[in-house]
């Protein structure tokens, strides 16, 4: 059966996945950019903005995982865009323009459902009001042989952590402390029991983990 | 002047430092020894214990620093024992038997002062009211041109840390996740602006952090 990961999901050392107060200016809140600066470095993120150059290192060996054998794709409603409650700008067609670097069905977790978004790319935007098992049936339906790549934000993977409905969870450690925010253990006491662990450091003075399935 | 370090302080991957329900058999609550195992396994841990033996790589050469060049010790009163409120068992004298391992002035930071205990092999427990500043200018009167090492335990020194009183933080990052107990880093927002931040993995799996003075 196909896996269901996160990658390059970044936290800070006091946990928060996200800032506080995100909005259309600041999608991770007063975090900004500061838990994803490892990542700008890499070749990876350098392709993905059309650009040559980056590093080439175990940063962007790992970054590179994130999109390899994916076949869909689940995110929380937060990740997709800054709107609360019921969808007011319809316009809104997530944060990454029209060509958006998923290149795959991506299902968005809202209590608000809205018509599909077909877009450039092969991108497109399914909106459903799921549990987190009937989103993976879902994804998992779309995704054929491939895996699901759950992409967050903190919300998301924790309640897809909880349900136990991980295989592969990478997380990187950002020496910052953020004090405000969403954390994503909360609520996950003993999660370490099921899986195997693995941390290596890089010289941009992040934290790789994998957690892996035994 | 001394500096004011911390050693060998372990956290879980969510932030605690020690677990819930802390007692006489479980000083660090329900985290049991899981935050420390690492450390046990070092020739200093068994050394302390009158030992042979033991690991002699990265982990134990960090752990090792511990009591170099401390002339005096500050700790939170839980991690002295376990009463709370006023003292009622006279008798306790600290986790640690006659001979404790600190061969200092040892100050215990508590509302309830009670007379100075002398024991065996050089340390003396002070008990004092004092705010964090109050308490470490009679640790440095004690220390002479020696450092002052805070034991402990998170509020203590998350304390000490919101007060900048401490140049050197070497933070242990267990991958377990406790769920919950007393967090470190609590209230203490940009921290990393404060210090160099150095990340080392090593093979038992933890992460050594040090927060030093840029």
């Amino acid at each position: 059966m196909s896996r269901v990961r996160v990658h390059n999901f970044a936290i800070s050392l006091d946990g928060f996945g996200t800032g506080d107060g995100q909005s259309l200016d600041a999608p991770f809140g007063h975090a900004g950019d500061r838990l994803h600066r490892w990542f700008f470095e890499t070749q990876t993120f350098h392709a993905r903005q059309g650009k040559t150059g980056g590093s080439a290192g175990v940063d962007d060996a790992v970054a590179r995982r994130w999109n390899v054998d994916i076949g869909a794709e689940i995110m929380g409603r937060n990740k997709f865009g800054h709107q609360r409650g019921p969808w007011e700008d319809h316009e809104w067609t997530g944060w990454w323009g029209p060509n958006p670097p998923f290149h795959t069905p991506v299902f968005v977790l809202t209590h608000y459902p809205r018509p599909t978004l077909e877009m450039e790319g092969g991108t497109t935007f399914h909106f459903i009001d799921a549990t987190p098992e009937e989103a993976l049936r879902q994804a998992r339906e779309a995704a054929g042989d491939l895996d699901v790549h759950i992409g967050g934000g903190p919300s998301t993977v924790r309640q897809f952590l909880a349900a136990d409905l991980i295989d592969h969870l990478h997380v990187v450690i950002v020496p910052i402390i953020l004090g405000r925010g969403e954390r994503l253990w909360d609520g996950l006491e003993g999660l370490e029991e099921r899986f195997q662990i693995e941390s290596v450091t890089t010289p941009s003075g992040v934290t790789h983990m994998t957690f892996t399935r035994p």
